[in-house]
């Protein structure tokens, strides 16, 4: 793992790191708040996945997350949003290929031999953060925004017992149910809709996976909320398979950083409460 | 005034304006963020004057002072840092000309046409700002970061009585005696140092210009704090002349706007308590 860069924040250290994955065989870039707590032992992690369009850099430069992940003794990994560079698979949209991984692993050409957003999530990077980071791994949580609501989603329910919290900010909800979700997981995984439903919080509920609970802010003025983002379907699953959700419809909100920064103080909160236990 | 775009933000809202500037001959914005206090009456007013190669946007998006803002009911307005556009003079240096406006009316060609920023910020925007929006301009406070705590310190003791607080993060404390300083007065003001001394915090109060007291903050690993920011000469002239100044050198931060979060709250709230006054 080599440090890109390493700034002072709120009393701890933001790093900006990269490392060759094997998982994606690219370099891979993830940014880690340290908070001042990790210099006195191990301290909870909570991820953060983000949206399309997004890099390591959004999150980190926009919510203003290290204020209170530094008052709670939060380490914050906020993971790039797919492969790139050269010889990486990519597309002329903004919602498919580099920037738009959608946290799985592709099976379909031209993605298979990079797109493998998953297995480096919870397969790979876990270890690298472990082996080079004052972290306890024995304490993650996962959030998101957007498709990294879904990324958070998805990977909590497809990992049980890896992840003892998971919130999202203005998640997708269920991508086998909307434009973005039903464009990127045929590119991913093919025409077979079958394939799609395990990387869908939704149906992944309906199809039986569980999480202990969840919570949700959505933005009530969001551009996105009815064609893409559709947090009813999430409330209408676990209600059917009696998961508490805590979904916070949020007046006048937008999809912006400015709605993340606004409530990332309740979801660090509340993770941590969880992660503390 | 057009409103370019308005965001919910911590319960109030978060403006991008843009108006045509009779003191700059371009179109000119900035940003505002009106907190949720606002609704009731008049609010106080903070100006933030951002630094070299920065727009209206990096304190907005990067600084997270909307938080304290929303909490104190302060209204924040973050202009542009030049003129901009076709038609405008530039350089294609990052510190001089388009975003290098350094808070000066220029005098010299090709400058002088556009490059109006003390008459467009201290002159003509107020104005813009009490006619659009809850503002009480009775009680301003001003403060920017880099350049543009050069800016607020230089504006503060140039326009006695307009502002009641002044305080700045990691400022050119004395721009005569810098290469920043000295390529872009040159340039803007014309090779007669003497015409100089009038946009120089350190300066300025050796010659005689007052404020109450300041509040600066400045990172020890800032990489530009021995060749370019200089804060012993504001202490030093703030001591000859007996204005309280209060130097916060904070320990390994450096020049970036990660630094401006860790610390904008204090100054948040110490422009809020002498606004009160």
């Amino acid at each position: 793992m080599e440090v890109v860069s390493r700034t002072r924040s709120f009393g701890g250290e933001q790093l900006v790191c990269r490392h060759a994955s094997e998982a994606t065989g690219t370099a891979m870039r993830f940014a880690v708040f340290v908070p001042p707590a990790a210099s006195r032992g191990p301290v909870p992690v909570l991820w953060f996945l983000a949206g399309l369009t997004c890099t390591e850099a959004n999150f980190t430069e926009k919510a203003g997350a290290q204020r209170v992940a530094a008052e709670l003794g939060l380490m914050l990994v906020a993971p790039d949003t797919s492969p790139r560079g050269e010889g990486v698979a990519d597309d002329p949209a903004y919602d498919l290929g580099q920037g738009a991984g959608f946290y799985l692993d592709a099976t379909e050409a031209p993605w298979a031999p990079h797109f493998r957003m998953e297995q480096w999530i919870t397969g790979e990077l876990p270890g690298v953060v472990a082996a080079n980071l004052p972290a306890d791994m024995a304490r993650q949580g996962i959030t998101g925004h957007s498709m990294g609501g879904h990324g958070a989603l998805t990977l909590a329910l497809r990992h049980p017992g890896r992840y003892r919290s998971v919130s999202a900010f203005a998640p997708i909800s269920s991508p086998t149910r909307c434009p973005w979700g039903e464009k990127a997981l045929a590119a991913y995984l093919g025409a077979d809709r079958a394939a799609w439903r395990a990387h869908d919080a939704a149906t992944l509920i309906a199809d039986g996976a569980r999480v202990a609970e969840i919570l949700v802010d959505q933005g009530t003025a969001d551009q996105f909320l009815d064609g893409q983002l559709k947090p009813q379907l999430l409330r209408e699953a676990c209600e059917a398979a009696g998961i508490p959700l805590q979904l916070r419809m949020q007046d006048a909100y937008d999809h912006s950083y400015f709605f993340v920064a606004s409530f990332v103080a309740d979801h660090l909160r509340w993770h941590a409460e969880r992660l503390a236990r």
